[in-house]
């Protein structure tokens, strides 16, 4: 199913017939005591609300939060803002519908970037390597799961498709260096780069458009998660050899650098070293290219105060942009407090 | 093979004919140029260490570092210090020899320790966690090793035991207070209390009386480790809960506490929260009875400077004993430091 | 006084002649710009709000903070809540009347509590010791004020018995471990255990249902506040011994564990470390106590963030408690911070 | 007793015959397995050391650490450097010997510190505080101990009249400061100048010329021991106003600044602030003034690195200087490292 | 131009013309859809707010934030609060209107501060650090600028003749100081103290009554751009010694006392140490002073929790004074969190 | 001046006549008494010492630490080792000799990296940045000094051409990022990237062949010095814009990343995060290059423990080669300690 009419372009008087996700209903009540709902809706682009007078008890039961409702119904202003008015609506139970219609997602595409990674796989050199990166990296339920996948927790701060964003950045760039320096190891390197991640696959959940942690994402983590998948699927591979197992589960379990930041171990070998200072430094310049997307013009502008950061940033912006995609974000943060 | 001989009780003069450790070799050369060896061998009563002038290849060759050797000679005194006189010696390569003859190990019974543990064992209520402690604490390879593990690295702080000792004083007082505090899963919490450092078995290895790291122990951690041998284990229990299995692996993954001393995620519930504080406490206390064990009389008095404790200590000696067994001192070190 | 009518049982149209606590008047005024107050009264059940319309000086006169007032009225039902409607107030200046009727108080029950606790005074092997342990823990002022005792500052942190829950629940430990452990010296911590929070009778004050620091409580706080009543109360028992007393004082004195969380100096005894360690443990399990009466069901849940553990918490609910008693709570919250 | 030969005079082929402190001796065996001893004594200005070939057991019992005594013989020269030749040895039990003679001390007139420091006491307006502070600087045996007491453990950072330089400067600059600044009580400000290491006098002891912490200094420390000696000395006092009281032992309890650094709870009051950073810059200039003595010249060199200090120091020499004393400075030192 | 009606002197019906600073202009809206303005004007003895009804794109031009307004009206009393009712309102240009009427401003004479610091400038013996400092104490732009700088930003939190009472008062102390303590180069400590925040010249800047960082501010620092200035003056003076530049900026460059408070080195002169522990004493006790004269009697009172002191403070009021002054006052507070 | 002979490739029984570095003399005795020198001299291969028995003044005067000498003599063997045996010395002054003959030095050639790094100068579009570029870049003194100057205080840590190596592995890896990452400003990346360490020239000083920090390096610090080099250059050249010299001073002056690292201010544009990031990154990979040059053959090996890193490292050797050179080496472990 598509979505054609967008929230960014509706104006007052318009009228809609489309798809929509319910971000939150509110049970309020008139001075005269009667119950009335304040409904709002989201989708990429952004957000509308406005008041349900009748059938509070259907409405409400449709328009739970996470649901995506089919709406009819008009734009009305109301104190100078645009508001809904709600004629209709439907729960649409369709499986097949894409949540980047509704969430923000990223701006790149995703096809494209997963076609890149998966030519990255292939030059792979060390054939056991390239083994196991093709049990998570090629057509199935993992995979598909993986190229939409959020990267943190919440409505406002999940986007589609942004742990492929993040790890082609960072496989990318860790490519480029493999080179640079003397004596990396490209196919463990590339692996650590590929699958650092990947524990985020079950660490977070997507239930009806809300991002949020499973009970394992929190009681054991990512990193534990991500090592546990690659050992279970080396296990899948004849003869897969335990010392290279070994270091690539090092490169899951350390990247995020510091015990502080929830590494079980520390890096100890060159790949480890490089994977969590480029892990580090790409949420870093995701968290900036976000700020700058809200820069209207070209010019240099001081952001507001970062808390996260603890800094002001001095940035010049990157024009005008809609939806954004920062793989990572909340996990750069996380480090970023200690780290800068 | 039995030990009979003792290094504390041998006087000037004595003759010896039994087996030893040995501790180090350092090549020597005297004023004329002729090169000559220093052995140093060990029991667990003390060390002995005498030249060795003729055969200097034979003896380099026989006296490596952790082997075990049959030795025959004298004691001498030279400058008020008794020395070794070796006249022969031979390697012996029985697997069967009690590493406890030689190492420091353990002051209670490991047996009636293992029995103990074992009879809690059977009081756990969760038919499926018993299982699953079953698969660990019965008659096996894993369970063998169990019993002599030592718990950190270096022949100098390895007490034979140890890993036995600790865990089975952290479950008797996870017992006792599953039932002062409301609403614990004692199962759950004497189930964590009995493996939170079972990764420790694949984390350390003996290799001829010298305990050091393994590869996968440094680039993995016990924690790590630990959680998925649990894993395994419950994956061949049929039906094991997924719930149940996350909640044990999550109190082994946060028994350290904090973050910063290499747990991946933090106690989340009541159960890790007991566990970690009681790990903690069982180190310390371990680390003040070995301190008791060397003052002579019974007496307060203050120790030399702790450096790892950040203190000197004000103890009253516990009288003679010859070895002790601290279980985790290492690993409880490591923490003390920012804990205290 | 006694009190028969709580706020969790009153409904719409009930009438009301009982006894609460005023928690705050806000002076307010009507569009017409008359003025009324919104009074807001507790009970160790709950609070209830309502406007006073008439006499306004005569009520803000009587309703002041902390009063404890017998109120005529009525409950009626604005906006969907419930509200009081006032008729009569008066302040009842009786000193008699049991501060638990009004506070949030321990479950359970204080004169058991307070009766375990002597008994177990009793069996404290030292006579010095349990003679200076009389001085406190037998009929008289001290003891008095020691069993209603709130632990923490404000009205909604103190928990009337809550000192005497936490110190009964840390002796109660000890006791277990003073034999669990070699070599422990059983009436000097049992003492230590008794007396580490006895400063709070002089930090804390309750004035008329507030709690707040006294001025020496926050200049000298109730570590050394506790160390100098243990000094005089030793000073009036003759011979008593002076290492006897330096070893209780520094037992009162390092149970905070380390000097950042205001011990000046830290734990050197096993004793001392034995202290530090219950004192904070039971101080944590309280915490996590509070948060499982607000789960309905016996189900796990996860708790909203708590930002004094910086952490989620995943707990089982204990079932439907109306009131709580959390002793130490905020203390333990300060050192929190840095221990998890 | 006088001493009239110091060890900085004494040249090769000098015969001394006069006072000297044993620092220690060290029982050593000739190769031909004959036992004799090396002793060490000490001066203000000085050590030296020699052995001692025959009548060992009666040296060894006559020259214990600590110890004075009546040394004759020579000095002679061995390897370049002097040494000492021992006739004869008697031990000194004079409880009237001056220990400047043997440890380092101030180089200021203690005699004229004490009575600037009494002077001062007389200007204190507020009437109680002043007699207060009589009960310690008025004659009496606190207060002539509190002319000779060291302010720092171990023979080497001894240094009599250290505790008067230290208290007396603090005092000086208080004084200067409390018309500087609005508002400063100068009574109360004097007061916790005068007497905030009050507590050093039972913290440390001497012991035939060795410094060292008492069981109590460890246990309860300088701020919690000073804090009762007021409170002790008050209650002799007619109507001693508690809140005064109270005041002067927060400032005492205070000093240090921060709870990191032992103070059970930090600065509060105006006084408290000034109070804790007179004492904490005072610590530090005699710091480097004692690194400045050992410059020769008066040109400006970087020092050696200064761990406590974490970093090197660019001083000019303030000219030849034998003996120094520094209020404090070990103390200072522990703050050191976290505050600058 | 003068300004002679206070804000805090204005009462209901008084009818005003004369100047303001715009604080704050925002846009609302009638439920009847029809747009106003509630403006808000201060002076340096309070702020006062009213709607505009009339006129909304003239007066939204006319009062920018920033603005000195000249304003014509009459106070009127709405819900008990006085309210501002304009009639007239016109920008005033003139450059020459003193901000210390609009600003809060140091209480003290800023002319006879500025005649004081000048007579220092000329006691300074060394005549190559004579002729810097006049480079920037004697008449000139600069000068002008110094005598009126705040010492931070923020309408709130500026002060003017902040940096002059500031600077004034830590060269005082360093003035007493210089002969209290043995070999400091009085010359050097007065140049450190008189030009440590000169660099606070070019790192704020005063827009139209807004304080603000500059680009350049944010970007080097005052630090750096202090040093740089000191730099570029000492150039212009012949033969000026390159040491004792290198000294001086060392005083500027280390006077924030550590690196994690933005000092690149640390002090490492005698001088350097003196300086930065006066700077952040004078900072900490302007803090207490203003918060001491808002207490309105001589009493002893608790002030609100202090979250940059993270403490309460037990102060004794000043009485009453309508404006403040404290230099630094938000550099000082970066620096508290950790030094306290 | 040439050098032909080389230390690692003396043999016993070889005579020699060549220049060597002095690393240091030792004055001894021997037991009859007669004074005699212990000479150190090093070349970039290696070391060697030997006695010199005759005409120590002579010898004492010529071979002062730092100073080249030209030695003749022959190779001994003692106790297995070899050792020097002197003939003849005497000093060379000439200027023109290369240090890198007798300090480590980098193993890339110098003159290859000084072309490469000037062929990216050329490259640079923004011309005034190009035009400061070439006030460093090009053919003059500074120039020369860059090409050999050492990265780190002492004679061991001293590498030629460390910091010309390190400066162009930032650069490269900058050029590289500065397209992977959107709207990079390439020009200020690489200024920033090519000055990060220029105020090292004026930091560090070598005096005949000893490395040590200058006053001006300690007393202010590199980033200090190298934002005011780049001041003048930029002072030099018409018109060169505020606000293009503000960005790269403040990537110069933000370069370590943190506060606690020295850097008076954090990085706040986008160009001087990655800038950071890729300094520490490059300085990490060298110190493990170095480690990696250590180990013998092509296997994985565990280091030592590497304090600085605070963990052992898992390494493959690189294969044999004899001197190394890391850049920053230092300094990247001063801030290694926190950031790992």
């Amino acid at each position: 199913m598509l979505k054609h009419q967008f929230i960014d372009q509706l104006k007052e008087g318009d009228r809609f017939d489309d798809l929509f996700l319910v971000k939150g209903v509110r049970h309020a009540e008139t001075k005269a005591g009667k119950p009335y709902l304040v409904l709002t809706v989201m989708d990429r682009t952004g957000e509308l609300s406005g008041p349900v007078w009748e059938e509070v008890d259907y409405y409400s039961d449709v328009c739970k939060t996470g649901n995506i409702v089919k709406l009819k119904g008009a734009i009305r202003s109301f104190q100078s803002n645009l508001q809904l008015k709600v004629d209709e609506a439907v729960v649409v139970n369709d499986q097949e519908i894409d949540l980047a219609f509704f969430l923000p997602s990223t701006m790149r595409d995703r096809e494209e970037m997963a076609l890149e990674l998966q030519k990255i796989v292939h030059t792979v050199d060390d054939p056991f390597v390239r083994k196991l990166l093709l049990k998570f990296f090629k057509k199935g339920r993992l995979w598909d799961k993986f190229q939409d996948a959020p990267a943190a927790k919440g409505i406002h701060h999940a986007y589609v498709g942004g742990l492929l964003e993040h790890t082609l950045s960072v496989v990318q760039i860790a490519d480029l260096l493999s080179t640079h320096y003397h004596g990396i190891d490209r196919s463990l390197l590339l692996a650590g780069a590929m699958l650092h991640d990947i524990g985020k696959l079950e660490e977070l959940a997507v239930n009806k458009g809300v991002v949020d942690y499973t009970n394992s994402g929190r009681l054991k983590g990512h990193l534990v998660i991500g090592s546990e998948m690659v050992g279970e699927a080396a296990a899948e591979i004849e003869n897969f050899p335990k010392e290279r197992l070994e270091q690539i589960q090092h490169l899951i379990l350390s990247h995020h650098g510091r015990q502080e930041f929830g590494s079980p171990t520390v890096p100890m070998t060159v790949e480890a070293f490089l994977l969590s200072f480029l892990d580090d430094l790409d949420a870093k310049m995701n968290v900036t290219e976000q700020l700058r997307h809200k820069i209207d013009n070209g010019d240099m502008e001081w952001t507001d105060y970062q808390r996260s950061l603890e800094r002001y940033l001095f940035l010049k912006g990157l024009g005008e942009v809609t939806d954004g995609g920062s793989a990572d974000a909340s996990d750069g943060m996380g480090r970023q407090q200690s780290l800068f």
